[in-house]
């Protein structure tokens, strides 16, 4: 099962692609898709749109997951990257495949172990959950670290859903 | 010149169209988009786009506005409004035609003549503007009055460019 992790934002988003096979997770790939600060907001939608779209198109991912938003105190910051989310979760509902949500001391939890893990504790446990991964910045870990998640949420859906025989 | 009007929200978007010729505007259409509020984000996401790309097929605009947007007390409220507005910005970029966005206080002074104008006055300038016109709801309304905005704008710049001779 080929997972899809995104970490949204309209000047940056992380994404990163995980198989999960049973209970072992690799690596597939990951990256940060930029925009032009410099471009008009619908320019800039678009790109992203259209990275998001050849992401899907080359990893053909079975399932996606984004972070809940942290809503920001700075509602310009919010509504900014509400356009940006809007735009990704189109794309991904847009290629067929549902898209999980996951607060964001959910990830932590479940990568790290407890919900207030810091920042530099989830990337270190990506390093570690992924063998040979080289990430390539901060939001690329974080999107790795929601693609994690949503594979072990999967995985224990499915031990739920096993008959008790 | 036809000019599409929009007033973008998650669960109601209103949409204006008018013909401008010179100083004559009148009325093409209008209307309201509605989603589902038990549908999953993404799928209303996506009928807001479908709805939004028919339009911009159905009347071919050469030009849209949408209203800056008032940012809300309520975070989770702007984050909505932001994905919603994302998707609209996006629809309208990709048929290729250019959106303005007007501040509120501009469009109630561009329709009604004061920035501190009521939404009942704006919404009876928009009925005498416009002879004829059977208005849908309030959220059609507003995005009228964002298409005679853009109207007004357009008919000035193009004042202010010819040459004084």
């Amino acid at each position: 099962m080929i997972i899809l992790g995104l970490d949204p934002g309209l000047g940056c988003t992380g994404w990163g692609v995980i198989a999960a096979s049973g209970n072992r997770l690799s690596h597939v790939a990951n990256g940060q898709v930029r925009t032009d600060a410099k471009a008009a907001l619908a320019d800039r939608l678009v790109a992203l749109h259209d990275a998001l779209a050849d992401l899907l198109l080359a990893h053909r991912p079975d399932a996606a997951a984004v972070e809940e938003v942290f809503v920001n105190d700075n509602p310009q910051s919010t509504l900014k990257l509400g356009q940006a989310r809007g735009v990704i979760l189109l794309a991904a509902a847009r290629s067929g495949i549902a898209v999980g949500e996951y607060a964001p001391r959910l990830v932590k939890k479940a990568v790290v172990g407890t919900g207030g893990a810091a920042k530099t504790q989830v990337h270190a446990m990506v390093q570690r959950l992924l063998p040979g991964v080289r990430i390539t910045g901060a939001d690329a870990a974080d999107a790795l670290a929601v693609a994690i998640t949503h594979a072990h949420h999967l995985a224990s859906a499915r031990a739920f859903s096993t008959p008790a025989s």
